[in-house]
C-alpha cells in the first residue's frame, strides 16, 4: 500500500533526492514516454541526474522524445520512478528486478494498484503529462521548450488531440501553457494525428468499401482478412485504434471488427458499443469479456460462421430474449 | 475603407447601440454560425434585441447552433454586422441588400475586404469565435453556457479539433475557459469530429481505394466523380476538409482532389502541398491561385486529361522546369 504524496510533497521528495531512473509501461504509449522524458529533461535542467530505463516496446512514432535520457547500461540507483504505469504487472520484462522496489508512482490512473512506496495520484487527469506538468512547474516555475513538447505528445496523445471524452477545461489550458512555452503543436499534429500511412489508407479503402450494415443501420460490421493485410501491406502499427471505426459511423450503435489472426486459423472480434446496448454481454456468447462499451472474443471459426452467429446473437437468442 | 475598432471600441459599439442584425457567410461554416450564435446569445443576456439573418446554406450540422436566433421576416434594423466574413461578394443572395450597409464586421482573415463601416479585424486568431469571445467577455465579464457551446463550435471547427496548423496557444487557453463556462466538449467532439456519415464512410472507402501515387509517392491525386457521389449518396455536408485526404499520406508532399461538379462539365481542383512545393505554382499553370500549401483551380477538362496536364507540370514544363 503506497503512502499518498501531495503534489508538494512529490517535488519536495524529488528536491531532496537525485539520481534517478524512470520506468514507464508495456507497448509504450506517447502519455507515458512524453511523461517520461519530460519529466527527465525537467529533473536534467534542475540539476539532477534522471536517466529513463530502456523500453524494448518504444515504437518509432515515438522513439525521438525519449532517445536523450536512456540510462547506460551501468547506471544503479535506488530512486526509482514509474510514470503512467498503473501496476507492477504492466513493467516490460527488462523492468521486472523493480517491481518490488519502486519508490515513486506518478499515475493518473484510478485502477492504480498502489504497488510504490509513495503515489502521486490525480484520476481526474486526462493524461499523466498534466500532473508531470504540475510538478516541473512547482519545480522550477517554468517549462523549456524541450519539456513542453515532450507533455504534449503526453496530452494529445492520450486526448486524441483533445477530441476524446477525457479532455478537460485543465487539459486544454495546460496544452496552451505547453504551447505557449515553445511544443511545435503544428509540426507534431501534422505527424501525430494528420498522417497516415499508405498502407493504412489502402486497408481503410478496403475496410470502408466492405463495412455490412444491418439492424437497421444499428449494427455494423468490419472485416479485415488476411488477405487484405497482404493487399494493403498493413502491419500492427498501422491497426491502431482499427476497432473504434465501425462504432464511428453515424447512427451505428453496435460496431463489431472482425479481424482474420496471422497465427493458426483464429479470428480476433472486437465490439463497441453505445448506450444502451452491452459489448460485454453480446461477446458472453461466445465466451469473451470486457467491458460495457468495449469487449472482445476469440474464435476458431470463419468471418462468415461468425458474422451469422452474431446476428443470431443480435436478434434474440432462443430464450426471446434480443439484445437489439 | 473601414474605421478599424479595437476589441473595447467595438465593445462600445455594441453597448451604445441595439437592434441587431448578424449576417454571416456563404456556405457557413461553424465558426461563422458558432460565432453568429454566440454573439446574439451574448448580446441578448446582456439586454439587447439580436437576431441572425437567415442563411439559405446552413446544413442540419450547424443548424442547432443557429435556429433560436433566425431574424423574423419583418425585422428592420440598420444596425447590421458581419461575423467571419471577409467580403461583401461571400453574402449569400438574400443579404445581399445589405453588403453596402454593414456597420461592423468582425473577423479574422487577413484577407478582409474592409467593406464594413467599422471592422473589428484580429487575423493572429485561428477563428472568428476567439474574438467574439473577447468581445463577450469584456461585455458582460462571463460566458454563458449557451455562448460557450456554440464558441467552442466556432474553435473547434476552424482549428480541426485543434489539430491544424492554425491552432495557437490562445485558441487552446479560450477553449480551456469555454470547458470550464460549460460547452459540452464531449458530445461536440464526438458529432463534429469522431461520426461520420455512412455517406462518408462510403465515399472515403472509394476515394482511398482510387488513390493514384506518382512520382516516388511524393504526389497522391484522389478523384471524385459524379458517379462516386451518386453511389455514396454523400452531399455537401460530407465533403468537408475531403481535400486534405492525400495530403495527410505519410511521403506525400503533393495532394491532388480532382472534383467533378454537379453544375456543368467543370472540375474543380484543389492542390495542398508541403513545404518546398509551392501550391500556388502549381494552380498558376491552370490559371488558379491560392496560397503556397493550398491552392485551387477550376477545369473543363474531364478527369483523365486534367491528370495529364497535372503529370507534365509536376515533371517539368517545357522549359525544362520541374516542379519536382
Amino acid at each position: 500500500m503506497s503512502k499518498m504524496l501531495s503534489l508538494s510533497g512529490t517535488v519536495t521528495w524529488l528536491r531532496e533526492n537525485d539520481n534517478f531512473l524512470i520506468l514507464t509501461h508495456r507497448r509504450p504509449d506517447g502519455d507515458a514516454l512524453g511523461s517520461a522524458g519530460a519529466l527527465a529533461q525537467g529533473l536534467r535542467e534542475f540539476g539532477k541526474t534522471a536517466y529513463v530505463h530502456f523500453n524494448p516496446e518504444v515504437t518509432p512514432r515515438y522513439a525521438c522524445f525519449i532517445e536523450d535520457y536512456i540510462a547506460p547500461d551501468d547506471y544503479v540507483t535506488e530512486n526509482i520512478i514509474a510514470v503512467d504505469t498503473a501496476s507492477v504487472d504492466l513493467l516490460p520484462n527488462n523492468a521486472s528486478m523493480y517491481k518490488d522496489s519502486v519508490l515513486l508512482c506518478i499515475d493518473h490512473h484510478k485502477s492504480n494498484m498502489k504497488y510504490s512506496e509513495f503515489l502521486c495520484l490525480n484520476a481526474d487527469r486526462a493524461s499523466c503529462g498534466e500532473i508531470i506538468f504540475e510538478i516541473l512547474m512547482m519545480i522550477s516555475g517554468s517549462i523549456s521548450s524541450l519539456s513542453a513538447e515532450r507533455l504534449y505528445v503526453a496530452l494529445s496523445t492520450d486526448t486524441g488531440c483533445f477530441s476524446f471524452g477525457n479532455t478537460t477545461a485543465n487539459t486544454l489550458y495546460v496544452a496552451s501553457l505547453l504551447v505557449e512555452a515553445g511544443a511545435p503543436n503544428k509540426e507534431l499534429n501534422k505527424r501525430l494525428f494528420r498522417t497516415k500511412t499508405h498502407e493504412r489508407v489502402s486497408l481503410e479503402g478496403m475496410l470502408f468499401c466492405g463495412l455490412e450494415y444491418s439492424f437497421d443501420g444499428k449494427v455494423a460490421i468490419s472485416s479485415i482478412t488476411l488477405d487484405m493485410l497482404e493487399a494493403s501491406g498493413a502491419d500492427e502499427d498501422d491497426m491502431d485504434d482499427i476497432a473504434a471505426i465501425p462504432g464511428s459511423i453515424e447512427g451505428v450503435y453496435v460496431g463489431i471488427t472482425i479481424r482474420e489472426l496471422l497465427s493458426a486459423h483464429d479470428c480476433k472480434v472486437s465490439v463497441r458499443t453505445r448506450a444502451p446496448y452491452d459489448a460485454q454481454i453480446i461477446c458472453s456468447h461466445f465466451g469473451g469479456g470486457g467491458h460495457s462499451q468495449a469487449a472482445g472474443f476469440v474464435s476458431k471459426k470463419t468471418i462468415s460462421e461468425i458474422k451469422s452467429e452474431l446476428m443470431e446473437v443480435l436478434a434474440g437468442q432462443g430464450d426471446g430474449s434480443s439484445v437489439l
